[in-house]
């Protein structure tokens, strides 16, 4: 594909924050002329599909602040520096919903925002969950509402918006798209 | 839900772009603590699954310089300020694909990072497709290659990690759902 290639000719870096770090650099286009390209730089992040005993889905309800408003997702998190996918979806698991579980298996990775970000996000699916005896400690900064619903609850949710974000809402349909196959 | 509510102390904007702008916020926190939220502000975008007579799926690929690398994605572009997502999707489908479409069904929104950016995608399903005699312009920084895929070929690029982004993922499978179903 080196006919839709673009070369850096120079970056910037604009910003270095806690999560994301923002980069504006000139490129050459296929073309030879020049323009700029506005990158966000991302850890990467994994998300969990977790499945109780009930056949019920584990969700999260969180205040996202670049909306203004509250969404519910499927437990997810950032990768830390030198962690496994895996370990994080397991960590994180725990930490939002205070269940671990038993097997942890790699379904898709995808990039959210390809136009203006290099978030990568790993989904994976867990089964025969366990509660914790002993909850499992949040980030400091970070507060939820752990709830388990049913598949049509999830799709409901999603014609009322309360679902509302892409790695739910493949989630979600992977779970229909299973049912209908079965 | 009122008690994971974040209200903002402080805003400051930190970069002005041409696709994006940036923030870092200074919030309260439901325990009454402070912290920091990066937020990218975004001005939305449209993508299109679009399907030919030959029922085939129309993609395009492109170098997205966040990942340093090419992606096949469904047709997809910015909301242009005051533009309805349908006119948006109708455009961009005529500017990248050289087909225009008869009717242009919504299907679902979604934010694509909710995390860190408010980035909101339009999702449509085009069919009745006919091409244009005379190719519509593309931005002058754009360059890409159209290809016609059937819904096997699409699987087997998201196992070869062509198809990589959430949009087209999300798109793929809802086609296997449809499918499914029938």
């Amino acid at each position: 594909m080196e006919h839709l290639k673009e070369t850096t000719i120079s970056s910037k870096e604009i910003f270095k924050g806690r999560v994301i770090d923002l980069f504006v650099e000139e490129v050459k286009l296929p073309n030879g002329k020049t323009s700029t390209r506005e990158i966000v730089k991302h850890p990467g992040a994994v998300a969990v599909i977790a499945i109780t005993s009930e056949n019920k889905i584990l969700m999260v309800e969180q205040f996202r602040k670049p909306l203004g408003r509250t969404l519910v997702e499927i437990p997810a998190g950032k990768l830390e520096k030198g962690e496994e996918p895996e370990a994080t979806a397991k960590r994180e698991l725990q930490e939002e919903t205070g269940y671990t579980c038993g097997e942890l298996r790699p379904l898709i990775s995808f990039y959210t925002s390809p136009g203006f970000a290099d978030e990568l996000v790993h989904l994976f699916i867990a089964e025969n969950l366990e509660k914790l005896t002993v909850a499992a400690e949040l980030d400091e900064d970070e507060f939820l509402d752990v709830m388990e619903v049913t598949l049509d609850e999830a799709l409901e949710m999603i014609q009322n918006k309360r679902i509302y974000d892409a790695k739910t809402a493949y989630a979600v349909q992977y779970l229909q798209l299973k049912k209908a196959l079965r």
